[in-house]
């Protein structure tokens, strides 16, 4: 990102507080696979920071221990291509403190897009979102484990994207597809 | 699929052949996370059938074990939407086995469509190919794990779609990421 005077895309991994089946309000844990599969797929769309948000210490651990062997441990060596996706990993306890981040960084509140597989409101086109990225504007992209993002964040939101609508009405993506095509939808170019 | 006189989509995961890190073929083993997190996504748009390829009795054994517990077993009941997604996946021994059996069901060659990291002969792009798919022709499209399909396989494919171009140059996308990619492109619809 940052030319033609694009804005800045950030996305976060929510796992607190997010729903589950039942939409009762949890914590999820997180999973080695999210951190490498969404990290990939923001590097290579040039996505500045990829953060994961958990307040609980043994799963910041969990998170700490795989980023080490992969940035300064032998995975270092073995896939620098690897290495060079989770360098873009930002741990962080809340969305509220994330939020925080990306406005030091960016000298100004982001937009805050979250998704989510129901409609709700504040809805915004995958267009229009593409629109306000080139036209500068700066965006943080949450995204829900397990059930989704709880009431709380959805709140907090400016916007909610359209879910990603299937055929014959399933909708049951993984969290690691909805993030690989949200990204491509706003930021790829295709021939 | 097959509404408004639409083509077949078809997809295949190929474990074998397939080429390593230094281009020698090799054949890969099974994930049961590329199993479900394709299934989910070729279920969301409509893909008939899914194909895992290997030629490996004991990576055949550990799909059926997998299957059963959610077409059969606890996770049937658990989770419907998972049934659902992987009630599509079929196992197969080779790409030569899977395109006959295109053909069978389709009563027509299917078009066999490769995807590659790199860029290679035959380049189809994403939007042409998609027309020809709501043309009503029948696509099988073919996805490599590891470093990617071997020789024989993108020699004997039709057309190669171009590679998930990413900013930088950075183009390490999971399997699982570009699957979902490619099936948006070719499949989605978006406000």
């Amino acid at each position: 990102m940052g030319s033609n005077n694009a804005g800045t895309v950030e996305i976060a991994l929510v796992h607190y507080p997010v729903v589950n089946k039942t939409g009762e309000t949890i914590g999820s844990a997180v999973t080695n696979l999210d951190l490498h599969d969404i990290a990939r797929a923001a590097k290579t769309y040039g996505v500045d920071n990829y953060y994961i948000i958990t307040p609980y210490e043994d799963q910041k651990q969990l998170v700490t221990e795989i980023l080490n062997h992969w940035l300064k441990g032998h995975g270092a060596q073995y896939n620098p291509a690897r290495k060079s996706a989770l360098e873009i990993v930002t741990l962080s306890d809340s969305f509220e403190q994330v939020i925080e981040t990306v406005k030091k960084n960016n000298d100004r509140k982001p937009t805050i897009i979250t998704t989510s597989a129901k409609r709700t409101k504040k809805l915004i086109s995958y267009n229009r979102c593409k629109k306000k990225i080139e036209e500068g504007e700066s965006v943080l992209l949450l995204f829900g484990t397990a059930h989704g993002l709880a009431q709380p964040v959805l709140e907090m939101a400016d916007n909610t994207l359209p879910p990603i609508d299937g055929v014959n009405g399933y909708n049951h993506l993984s969290v690691r597809s909805a993030v690989s095509i949200v990204l491509d939808r706003l930021l790829g170019t295709r021939d």
